[in-house]
């Protein structure tokens, strides 16, 4: 019931991972970008004949992921062994839904580095769509699965959406 | 009405600003990161005597901000002149809200420093606090205002929210 | 006819540009990618429903400029305010011609920048076809022109490709 | 005889290499940078008592190896064992020739990181001497082998260059 | 009796590390900031209430450490599994001492992450008091011990301080 | 009196130097590595082919004056236009002595940038010779002079050092 990150004195540290065990790790997180349909249909009709604003979006939040060590002060550098980022039209929204899933073998988990993903691809399509509407928000990023080390699998409940 | 980021033949590229002026700009972006009450109250009481959490993830976020021209792929360049990152506790929530403020001089905009910091704060706080909770959500990022450059002022509709 | 990054014992310095006029400068840069006819209709093939191997070509040779300062030793961190970066299939080579674009307002030029963003958008496409052919080759980076800047402008000949 | 860094759905996503082997990997590639007589005749002379023309460009090279999974969207990032960059002079191009050799005992191999280290190493030779001739041209970097990994080894053939 | 970074040409190179063996290695350096009591008091009243003039540089220190590899040119990249900056107010000096310990799991070892993070710390406890005295000095940084590795173990002596 | 870096609730904020003007500034910094005799002659002699040793400290100096603002929480991003790195030997020390110039035309100081270089320039020698002696030290690293700005000038006692 603590915060790993504070040690006895109460000072932020990198949390010292070194005689964790080496396991294969997964983390899944999603987000959404909620905007008016009018926006909604300028992106879908500007992406069509080369895919360049999700694309960029989707690259977005992959680089994102790898930079993720530098960004949150107190993560640890991860090899990381796949990153996949989806970002799929969501009517309903409307708006887009950002879904990014990492990988790793390491000493500790991917939880961040799929967060970071989502959260940079959201901001890219933020920035594309800016001039058309400003009141474009970013909203319920949250972690939908880890999977791997000692502390067990974590699944998201479906209603957190 | 169109995709700024996007040229003639529909691929992403950074914006031409060489003729704009340079004027004075700031922007100003918020977000929430929603919590248990149980959370929030370990957080609380663990930043207490150094005040750790709460600093460590507004320095993430005033360093985001820094970084946010090698995180979106076509934003410019800045020289920021200010960057400021505040964290409230917020009850009702129950969670922190993040409020960044950013300002340069320069031919185009900060608000995606803004949106940047805020983000990056936000996955801060997720990052200390998630060996108590891993159900926290960031929610609600958006731009709340911003001054200077041709487009004129903006100013987010207070029910946004 | 010296060095301009050595100083006068010979030691590799960056260059006071501290009293040069600030002024408009635009520099422009190809480079070629050259690959079998059956790696090049892979990839037009490849690319044809999303554009995601030229965009992320194109992406990462303009978020490469943007890092120009932090990858070329000597050189001057400049507010670009413009990147543009245009992938051709030629089928003549046979492969892809990119050609990159950069401006800036400042003391020193933007020849480095369109150069690194050709040479990374090239070094991309390799990446995105290396499991197709190991022996595709990058070709012929050179700058184009450059304008602006006490030095005058320049221009290529047409026969140096 | 498909893009291995599209998914199902054409888009470019970071390779999953979770399953593959951790094994030893090597990969070596070159590059040319041809330039005029006198240049090349200017930069001997200039390099001779320090070092600092060539030396100044094989340490952009090494520091750029290391930098490879931030600078190409899909590349993994990996813990390099060793990066040696070497660069001769060739009378007969007239010019430089670059030679970059890379380690690593991962998942996936490092020949992106051994074109990267040329590719910048070539750059900063054309940096310090673009005020003596901005014709300089980039030429003819590829693969020249790679070992290690279940797709085999490579070696370019000799007429490549 | 060598230097270990030159090649059997004198050339600057990353050592090539690839046969060695992956081993549990710590390494910890310390160093000091020197200032005047005046300027020692207001740290110390300023950072009573928030502990953000210490959190401050410690987390510069920390996230300094993960950037190692990317500032010392001939540095390996590592996967740190800790690292931990604690700054003491020392009323004899008078001003702050500061020690950086780092863990890895890898074939080389961390000396160089320890002494940068100590060294941003330092550098970042001068900006945040250089408003009021700019004759602040950084002293006597040093690596206090490492463990692990075929070099075996060092411990300095108790005297270099 | 106060520390200009903590705002009215005693948090670390980036400073507001909007309404400061743009004006030249220039910042003089230096340090010192002290090392045995021993360790100093085979470095003189190891850097004498090919000023590696020297070149590649120098290089590390420049580079990371760059990144300044990345490395320094609360530092603004400046556009410089002059570093100057020179590293002499000082037989009394024994040992060399580092000393860095930075300038830019903005509305704050280099005094950092400076500092960051000396910084890294002194642990990059200490990461070449480390393999020769441990117990190298880092000493005595303070700005030497300002110009430039509101605040005046500033010249450091010359029994600093």
């Amino acid at each position: 019931n603590s915060l790993s990150h504070l040690d006895a004195d109460g000072q932020a540290q990198m949390v010292d991972v070194s005689a964790k065990a080496v396991t294969a790790r997964q983390a899944i997180a999603i987000g959404k970008v909620r905007m008016s349909r009018e926006t909604l249909n300028t992106i879908a009709a500007g992406n069509a004949p080369k895919g360049d604003v999700l694309g960029t979006a989707r690259l977005a939040g992959i680089m994102a992921a790898k930079q993720t060590a530098h960004l949150i002060p107190l993560c640890h550098p991860l090899p990381l062994t796949k990153v996949k980022v989806v970002i799929t039209l969501d009517e309903d929204l409307p708006g887009y839904q950002i879904r990014a899933e990492v990988k790793t073998t390491a000493e500790t988990g991917v939880e961040m580095e799929a967060l970071t993903a989502v959260s940079i691809a959201a901001l890219t399509l933020y920035d594309m769509a800016k001039a058309l509407e400003k009141s474009i928000q970013i909203e319920q990023i949250y972690l939908v699965s880890k999977t791997g080390g000692k502390s067990g699998d974590y699944q998201a409940d479906t209603d957190a959406s």
